[in-house]
C-alpha cells in the first residue's frame, strides 16, 4: 500500500493509530485508517453415499491438483451461500447445504476456512471453467498425492473416519504453513 | 475508494475483472484489482456457574450499552486466539476458550461473528479503555433494554437455555437488520 486510497497522498505511515494497538497504514493528510483482516474461504464437502465430490484445479494456484470446492466468501452474502455458490460455480450442481463440519484457521496467511458437508442432490456436476474435471471419489480412489491444500486431505481423512459411524462433529483445526527461508 | 492505492492513478473503474463474475474496483492504469471481503467478528460468552460476563461499551458505537466481548479479529491470528485477545482486551481477564457456540451472518453488513462459550478462571474482570464496567450478570439480571448489538440477546437467549441441559450445541443463525429508509 503507496498511496491513500480516499485522497491520493503517497506518503503513508505504518504506526499504531490512537486508541489501538497494532499499526496499520494511515494517511496523515485526510486522517484515513486502513485495516486489513483475515478473509473467510467457504466450501462443501458433497457427498452421495461414501463418494465426495472434488474438483481438478483449472486456475492457478495449484493447477491440476484436486481439492474440495470452496473459495473466498463474497461482502453481502451469509458462509452457507456461500458454500452453495463456489460448489455450483466449480463444479455445476447444486447442493443441498448440512451442518457447518471443519474449520481451519490458517494465521500465517490470515484466512480461514469454513467448511459444510453437502448433499449431492443429482448427478450433473460436471467440468466449469474452473475445473477441468469434477468427478465422486471412494476412500479408496481418493488422489492422496494430487490434492491441492492441506485443508483437502486433513478434511477428507475426517470425513472417512466420520462417514462410518455416521456422526460428524465440527472441527476446528489449526494448519501451520512451513516456513519458507528467506534466500 | 478514488485512488489506486498501488499507482495512486484516480480514475479507478468498477467492473467485472476478466475471469471474475463480480465487479471489483481496478485500476486501468496498473491493472491492480482491488477485493473486499467480510470481516470476522470473534468474542466469547464467558461464564462462571450461572453467570454471564458483559461489558458496558466505552466507545463508539452503542456507547454505554451492553454487549459480549467481542471485536475484529487480526491478521496472523486464529479464531480462538482472536476470541481470547478480545476478550482480555474489554474485560481485562484470562478466559478458557472452550466450544464454538455462536456464528451469526450479517449479510447486509458484510460480518460474520464467531462465540465461543469460554470459562472464567477467576474474578480479576475490571472496567478497561473499551469497557465502562465489567461485571456478572444472571438471567434474571440481564439488562435487556440496554444490549448493544442484535447478537447479544440472541446468545444470551440460547445460552440461558441450554446451560439448564448443560448441552451447548453451535448454532448458525442470519441477522436481517432493518432496512434504512433513504431520506
Amino acid at each position: 500500500m503507496k498511496f491513500c486510497s480516499n485522497c491520493g497522498h503517497n506518503e503513508l505511515e505504518f504506526k499504531i493509530p490512537d486508541l489501538d494497538n497494532l499499526p496499520r497504514f494511515c494517511c496523515p493528510k485526510c486522517g484515513t485508517i486502513f485495516y486489513s483482516n483475515p478473509k473467510i474461504i467457504t466450501g462443501t464437502i458433497s457427498y452421495i453415499d461414501n463418494q465426495v465430490l472434488l474438483c481438478k484445479r483449472a486456475i492457478q494456484p495449484r493447477y491440476g491438483l484436486w481439492t474440495l470446492p470452496a473459495g473466498f466468501m463474497e461482502n453481502g452474502e451469509t458462509i452457507e451461500n456461500g458454500a452453495f455458490r463456489e460448489t455450483l460455480e466449480e463444479t455445476g450442481t447444486e447442493v443441498e447445504i448440512k451442518s457447518l463440519y471443519g474449520i481451519f484457521n490458517i494465521p500465517q496467511i490470515s484466512q480461514v476456512y469454513m467448511l459444510f458437508l453437502a448433499n449431492l442432490k443429482n448427478l450433473d456436476f460436471k467440468a466449469t471453467t474452473e475445473s477441468l474435471e469434477v468427478r465422486l471419489f471412494t476412500e479408496q480412489e481418493i488422489p492422496w498425492e494430487d490434492l491441492a491444500f492441506p485443508f483437502v486431505p486433513l478434511t477428507l481423512k475426517n470425513f472417512f473416519k466420520d462417514i462410518d459411524k455416521n456422526d460428524f462433529p465440527l472441527r476446528i483445526e489449526t494448519i501451520e504453513r512451513p516456513k519458507i527461508k528467506k534466500t
